[in-house]
């Protein structure tokens, strides 16, 4: 098939060159061109524009925020000036439901298809073709999107017909991950006041409740208290709360939780820990017990 | 070893046959005896009296709150009154840290040994000898404790030389699984509001990165809205976290999470959800969005 | 002095007819023209459109939410493409900080000044000239504005010479209140449960600690549960707690109270009770406490 | 009458004082007895016991926590011990429900009377005889007692049948008064970052719908940044938010801002702020908003 790819980040590359790997005629773009390097050496072919890379069937955005897909899209040139008819753009971006929505709205009035296909998982898992993809659209807008999913991950999960509910998963899995975050960081502080060691705390749950992916990187990266550099920085967790929060006062949906998360994070940005990791939440929990040695 | 038992509910029977099967002569003791005969057929000998139970070298608490276990250990013709001066008090119930740090003043002042030693797990897990155990008290009280733990349990924790911190990390580990609960629940209502099937989403975390026994275990009951009967009620629920803030609070160290989860708790209780399950926590969050459909 | 003024519901119709009463000449405009016919037999002069209202020294404006205000301002035919050069535009309507700030860009960029003067008072207050006027702007704008200021309230407060700093406090006083209405309606829940009679409660606080204008109307209106006609709207609330989180996320300032009081304004709002007045609160705080007797 | 009076603290001296004034007998006792001596010279007989302080028909108590009531009541050679029977003891201090309940089943055991009576007021009402008086008892108990509360204050405001509910609303007011505390913190924290004076967003809030002293005292000393010495300390605000919080859980309750109280004011002593006044809640406001100039 051939395939546009938009963004070249630690994700996309990953994403990119198992579309390759699996056979199809990648064109690749990204901002900074010599992120597209390495993948043509794979086979891809680099693009100098974003309306080049949508030359497709079918073309991806992996990129940061919604200001860059929004830009990338909607913007001159962008895929909605640029994608033939009929051919289908798959984000795979952390965006807004708002924006998703706006995505879907400007893509069938230029007889575009489009789906939301986000993804679970971190660079080592989209290099290893392990994601899961969580993927919302039409049904003959996704039909033959599956091979594709089958290249980047290793389990897609259809949610529903409306792209914007992949994008209301995802932001959730963020919620709950940063709900995590927040709770280990309070027994943390309430357990190791009283003497306990973190590390072996951290064991402790790893090993028995909470034997799971986030509890297991997160719990360790509280233990040793290792926010630097950070994997994905506090002032995007503020993003992605607000976010969430944004999209369950659309749907009319109180979130206690994630209420606390945006004023945590909040917090954390203000003092100027914008720029560690989002489990330095950790430091707030820990300043508040007034344990001043386990402060960041 | 010369073993008593106190206390053969769900979790008391499975760790007190271990420990017949384990080779010690273990006299068992229940409120209620007719929850003792299994235990004798398997070895064990029947205790009239809680004093009957404690001549031995080592005696185990394994009760369902505070109350019991001040009663049988601080009432007349209790533990304290009755274990012979070296023996040793195993107290395996999820008790406050108050009354943890009273019980072991208390077997000082006579003379007797006292360790905490609270697990992870259900009847399960007590049946299978696949406890966790989370063991605190003196080097020299612990360590011929030992081969009981492994009798019991797959694995064993010390977290400290004082009693009362195993009593503390056990009460975190509920304050992590209730905000599990919550976490979940909100992320539910949120989602299953933009028509994603409840089931579905909750398979998406439990096969990502939330694949952990919390999470598959009250994710799925809340999935299928299945609160009665209770494994664990909700009015126990608002207990832990009670006693989890409690602990907070002489420790000084702030838990805006488990506050929130007191009032959830009391919320359901006060509502008239008391005996349901804890994982009905959900039924406020779908309450709460107006969504009337899913509540209990 | 020549003034236009836009909006004439509950309040603007006695800010009107006060700067009429003061001598000057004022020309009204409102999308529904009948609401100008008293204000014309007083002296006013009705205009058809916003621009002719806008042949002035000095406009007003005085509407419902950003929607009303940025559609009058800065859609076609508005103030910012009508009002002469030289002229100033007054907001007074409760407005996000963000809109307040585009404003003053727009206004700037067409020659125009541009100030803020939000009010506090209900709208008899605002008839009896009693307001209190929140000004901010350059202080060559403001001056000559004072005795416009005079006409239509007890007093002025100069908070910024940044305009958008006044819609901050004004929007800081509604949050002031909801907090007020929450607690008040939580404490009510616990006293009237114990048998106390809510309305001798209120008469103490408002008799003591508490004798203040937002405690006597809102204490009042939660004893005698009077939520309906709505003084001020729940679904207004919710957005006013919203314009106060949005204004503390660009600040970076944490604010709790207002995170739960938008919690419990999107579950009244989920749940049916969007049109109740916002003190209907108190119902939520009454159904958790499962005081179905006091719920609306 | 002949009336024993019970605690000589700042408050109890003027109660004590005007009770001498309105030609009562009064036998005074203070733990430290040189507090005696002023009311001595005014008319008053010293007690070196508390049991020579009931001596009388009535004994009133104010003192400092439930620890002082209750070993002044309960303990050996106290109250419960000595009062005759038939004479009523009038609680003032402000204590928990939970021993306002205690101290009633004592007293009714011991065929003596009680009553609850806690104030509203601070010391100088207490001198001036302004203190309002939250009464509950048996009518037969209170109707002797109502000289005497029109000696020490300007109202009475009988709430109840039942002790114990006088102290629930005396609580209830202290709640009331943390929670406008942290709204003005967090209110003063947002405006003042946005460049607004303090001292005149107070004056703002107390000239319009604030204008209430609870608000124009800590208005004041928050805008003053003036947290020593502490009128009420901090440590005292995080007792009485307890109390608020155990009676909520006692009447099945929550109380979602009396929780989020008690994290920040045990935030406050946690990081060494319990000797501050309890206005100092400003200061976690103004510090995690990053405003480090305006911390304490």
């Amino acid at each position: 098939m051939d395939i546009g790819f938009i963004g070249l980040g630690n994700m996309g590359q990953g994403m990119a060159a198992n579309l390759v790997g699996a056979g199809h005629r990648v064109t690749v773009y990204n901002r900074s061109p010599d992120k597209a390097e390495a993948l043509v050496q794979r086979g891809a072919t680099a693009a100098r524009t974003v309306a080049e890379a949508c030359r497709a069937e079918v073309v991806f955005t992996m990129l940061a925020d919604d200001r860059a897909v929004e830009a990338v899209t909607l913007g001159p040139d962008g895929i909605a000036a640029s994608l033939p008819a009929g051919s289908t753009h798959v984000s795979s971006s952390t965006i807004s439901v708002a924006l998703s929505e706006r995505l879907a709205a400007a893509h069938a009035e230029a007889g575009q298809r489009y789906a939301s296909a986000p993804v679970f998982g971190r660079p080592e898992a989209a290099s290893a073709a392990k994601l899961f993809v969580i993927a919302a659209g039409a049904p003959e807008v996704l039909q033959p999107l599956s091979p594709l999913f089958d290249a980047i991950g290793q389990r897609t999960f259809v949610v529903s017909e409306q792209p914007p509910t992949a994008n209301l998963v995802k932001l959730s899995g963020n919620f709950l991950l940063a709900s995590a975050i927040e709770t280990i960081s309070e027994a943390v502080a309430l357990v190791s006041k009283a003497g306990v060691d973190r590390q072996q705390y951290v064991d402790i749950l790893t090993s028995t409740l909470f034997a799971a992916p986030a509890y297991q990187t997160y719990g360790g990266l509280i233990a040793r208290q290792e926010f630097e550099p950070a994997g994905f920085a506090a002032s995007l967790g503020l993003k992605d709360v607000r976010l969430v929060l944004a999209a369950g006062e659309q749907l009319q949906v109180p979130l206690p939780v994630a209420s606390l998360l945006r004023d945590r994070f909040l917090t954390l940005v203000a003092t100027g820990g914008g720029h560690l990791d989002w489990s330095a939440l950790a430091t707030l929990a820990a300043r508040d017990a007034g344990d001043s040695d386990h402060s960041a």
